[in-house]
């Protein structure tokens, strides 16, 4: 589904929600075979008891595009991605956690090129226990409704 | 393989290249089906001929994952991923690209624990007519080597 | 994203269409791997050149699972599937093609169970040709509002 | 493998029964994928802990697209799938759970098409604890021998 | 389906072909992915024109998996593999080559385990120019009818 | 990265240890659908249970690419493998198996390609209780560097 949605539309502070995803051992598996990061960490789970956190951890990557990916749903034809900033990996991930990320307008600033302005989305994936496991700003450039006024 | 280089071994400026990799039309479609963004401009190639870029382009998530991915290598034991930095998606990707990563020591400082710095690399992600594609700046906590001195 | 669609409102005649996808060959691959039918229709483009169509075609169950995996999106909280009926594989689907699902409420039905009705949607699977390549009919089961009411 | 089987040959009540196949975290993984349904109901091992069924169930196209892919064997040169009928998902299949399917003739009959019949067959996907989990009915168009005659 | 066939059933010289099966692009994606092996002469095609193949060659690792993989089928309850003895690779398999096994019931001797035999299969994988890909023997340890007289 | 290992500089002894690899049953899974052998050895966890095993074994193609693929990672472009000798698989593999490959350079020999020579390396992969799980000898087709000198 596809809508409009220009930046005089956005509301700083709104906020929204994912569904949840359980990250399994295939994602795991699938995400060293496509990055081609095969990490003890990730891949030994032999070498990880002998580590502090006793099992293998998701790629960061991997709980990125995730994190990211659980808020695609409805396109919004009039923003595209500028850029993500301050991604930061807060708590591990480990096998079957289970990942939601929270989405919030965080600012809205003009941007440089005319009738166009940077929407700024704060990212935040949490685990089932409520912990914060990543967080990320996510920049949208949107064009203003001035445009087509 | 695992080393240990200490933040005093890091030299501003030191620069690498990885090898090669083909972004193939099976990245993509296993792309989506982790993330689970299925947006047309990945999917359906019928829709994006009405596009400007006339054919599918590669999520951002899976360029900056295999992009990151491709610098994986030899582990330093004594180095952890902090978080990355202005994260951008300069030209987009289309299926047969081939992609390659440039890893650039830019900055090192000290971090407010004590025995441990930041090292900012910079990580260059280049098609093969070497247009830039992804850029982003990826920081590493380092431990000292005075700690064990 | 879940909602609350009764039995009551579902229209008669109401249709709507998804977004498109192209199937790849990796996703006849990635079927052919889920579900062990590796018959050359499938798998051999050297024999399938010797066959009337020339060229590799889907898998049935291929092209029911993703046209029907394309309707996926906001979760009717109130209805579950109940089953499917008059499934018809109309025209083959090669690789490249590009599908796209029609759903229209076709039909709407009390049920046994007091409180549910049953609700058929028939799906059409077209092709960039406009061909129809898959037709069938899903039952849905619904609640009633007069049970909540 | 390929035979041929005419349709005169097809004996009503004749029944075969096929290995098992355990469906795996992976193979639902998998299957959200490649169909992009990535509902709470297969993905969210969290949402589903507060559902009557208490854990993931696998999609229903997964177990209608496996059950009907352990039949794949023998190709049999004269007949060709013509549609499926009455399909209907009876108990949820949980992760680990192990999948059979038996097919029993049921019923021949003409078809307008002269030299071909119909060949009903019942497909019975049944988990380990011989609970019938999904049924359907699969014609066949199969050739007459009296066209060879 | 499973079968019995005794050390003594085995008939030297016997011999039969598999189905062809195309080797994609996306199985070698999906291969290194499983094996890690991101070499550049199977991931970068750009690096591939610079070498005398001019194209990305399949591992050998995959077209060995898939070369003995094609003569799965009917289960031989009283034979295993013991092993394999050598194996070439002939002549490089590019994304697009269609393969096909041959096995030839090449020699039976007697195993120093009573009432067994080692029987050793020659399998020959062609290409579709009916070059020979890859050579290797299947020692498979039987048993003997004499065991169960 | 890559190098140039000459013949003369392999040195007989000299030995290697990768890291481990944990196999995990979402690659038995993508083992089967990569070469199709779905065997209920490796897929029917039921049937497994009255095996003397009691569970899933991984595929033999599978550890060997794997134990193989383990060792990749520098390239040596003055190499390329000439075959596989005495390939044996002694104990069974199951999931949640960690296994490491341990390379030994056997045997170095003339070969009959003037400036060539055969290096042997033994490829013995264990499981994560130091049992032998897989040999075989890998045979390096090696450059002398008096071609170079």
């Amino acid at each position: 589904m596809a809508v409009k949605i220009f930046f005089e539309e956005f509301i700083t502070g709104a906020q929204r929600t994912t569904t949840g995803r359980t990250i399994t051992e295939a994602d795991i598996v699938l995400h060293a075979g496509q990055t081609g990061d095969f990490y003890p960490h990730h891949m030994d789970a032999e070498w990880c008891k002998t580590q502090p956190f006793k099992q293998r951890i998701a790629h960061g990557t991997l709980i990125f595009s995730v994190g990211v990916g659980l808020t695609a749903g409805v396109i919004n034809d009039v923003a595209m991605t500028y850029g993500y900033e301050r991604l930061r990996f807060l708590t591990p991930v480990f096998i079957n956690d289970t990942i939601t990320t929270t989405i919030t307008i965080k600012e809205k600033r003009d941007h440089k090129k005319p009738g166009f302005g940077i929407v700024t989305e704060l990212l935040e994936v949490y685990n089932q226990h409520r912990q914060l496991v990543l967080v990320c700003e996510h920049l949208l450039l949107v064009q203003k409704k001035e445009l087509h006024g």
